[in-house]
């Protein structure tokens, strides 16, 4: 019973874990001011979305956390919070790359958490939810812990929709009869398209980003002023 | 191990489920300012009080989570957001709706989470416990994403002693003897009750909510000035 | 499958959430001003802060949550909450108890979270993993809840690195043969100095956590003069 009908290979796994432990230490180095953070604390953003979808995800499946069962999850999330932290003044300059690390950690999430649940038998509509949770749950847990605002409420409303056609899509087509890993590698790829797409034709991301960290930044400019 | 004993009729499910999804759409529409929330966004706060708590119970119980088993409870908690979203400019006026409402979806939640956790044969203090976090829990994770502050700790005091009040009455009365769905609709009224009494003879909401609107307003309204 | 072949004595379980519970609602009857707290407000934190340890360690563990499965948890967090409340104004002027009881609680859930996770056989790395989440989670859920900035993230750094050392030296002397009630007594004495020896050293606890006071302070007062 608490053995899974269907294992994502360790690989795999360990591949979204790295990039979102990357991206994670990416995104907490970029605040300065009040809400910068100190080294441990980029490292603990890196590991918290690393490890933060899978986490999420099994939870909601009531399996034993996988993330959990072996030393290489963690050491590969720390190891890419720290490598994240560190190169983290060459990628901010690089905006394509974060942008397209960050596609790509949300389909993997999303596919991952849906076909996970569609392997244990869970009906189209949870196994929906289940990927969509993965693929942004991380982020919901980043934004609480660092005091922003949560970034899906708010600037990043396609992060859903994003994660929720691309898992739709996953659980449409193995309905349909594809395979699962072949409707996964699809679903993923919906995902992180409809991500980049949004960002290309300004959908959504850039600006609202900036907006977001400009107001952000605008904030803890404002209250040192008050306080004088 | 993992089939519960007790089964909460998926009609009585869904009905709670529904509720609380009108009841989270109606809550996050009201919002204006920079808390307004687009579409998308109150649509995922009614999803997330629909299901919050059913989802914080099971997890609490450490069983399978009921309202992921199937299609219906998330078709039914974003139905019922979305319906709630249409007619929030509606409900809105009529005051006395989302009062009631709001009392009979915490009445609900607490004694299936109560009742289900007796029924699993865990004692009575935690099984009073794990009604009282199902049925303020949604809220709780509502006011994180929305980053309000968490009703249940500075206005909202008396959501937690009448959940608290409901559910020990329907443990208590199961322990002397009553049987479980008897004690549950009796539990279910005496928090809804508690709640209702408390609007109407000005215990807490109807002015402490108005109060904290308002306070948000203030804050929403006072930081564009602090910018400029 | 879901018996623990490792089992935490029952009174060390309570002394745990005794202290957490009085620890909680010192920190809780600190604040003055917005954030102030009812009296169900500090309740409500001193359960959070007695309870949460044990809630995250056995969801991460996915074993049954030990804290609801008998009356003495609830029963133990609750009066020790109450007890803070009521020996507030006395604790808080002994400001070495206070740092002394914050020290002990994070050392007890520390090596009670590695120690189980060791028994019920998982790997060292996680072990570890789930020894820091069940040190600082309550802590994390306490700030959240309270609208703070999570003081891990901010002005605790230490916290988690001392849990982590206390939870890594356990974890370690028990593979090198250790017997598991020795390796658990020498972690959390472990964590316990390390935080106790920061705060003596000044290497971050009084200064900051009173610079965190005072912001707190300072932005709740800046607030109404915003306003006016």
């Amino acid at each position: 019973m608490d053995e899974p009908l269907f294992v994502i290979p360790l690989w795999a796994d360990l591949i979204a874990v790295g990039l979102g432990g990357i991206q994670g230490a990416l995104f907490a180095s970029g605040f300065r001011g009040e809400r910068r953070l100190d080294m441990l604390g980029v490292a603990i953003i890196g590991i918290v979305m690393g490890m933060g979808g899978g986490l999420i995800r099994d939870l909601l499946l009531n399996v034993p956390l996988t993330t959990l069962q072996s030393n290489w999850y963690l050491l590969t999330a720390t190891g890419a919070a720290l490598f994240g932290m560190l190169l983290a003044g060459v990628f901010q300059r690089l905006n394509a790359v974060i942008v397209v690390l960050d596609a790509v950690v949300i389909g993997l999430f999303g596919a991952f958490g849906t076909s996970k649940a569609l392997g244990l038998g869970m009906p189209l509509v949870p196994a929906v939810f289940v990927g969509v949770c993965a693929a942004v749950g991380g982020g919901i847990l980043r934004d609480v812990m660092m005091g922003l605002p949560v970034a899906i409420m708010h600037v990043g409303s396609l992060y859903a929709v994003a994660a929720g056609a691309g898992c739709l899509v996953l659980a449409g087509s193995h309905t349909l009869g594809l395979p699962l890993v072949a409707a996964a590698i699809i679903g993923a790829s919906v995902t992180a398209v409809i991500r980049i797409l949004a960002v290309i034709f300004d959908l959504s991301l850039p600006e609202q980003r900036m907006l977001y960290r400009r107001k952000v930044a605008a904030e803890t400019t404002a209250i040192p002023i008050i306080k004088t």
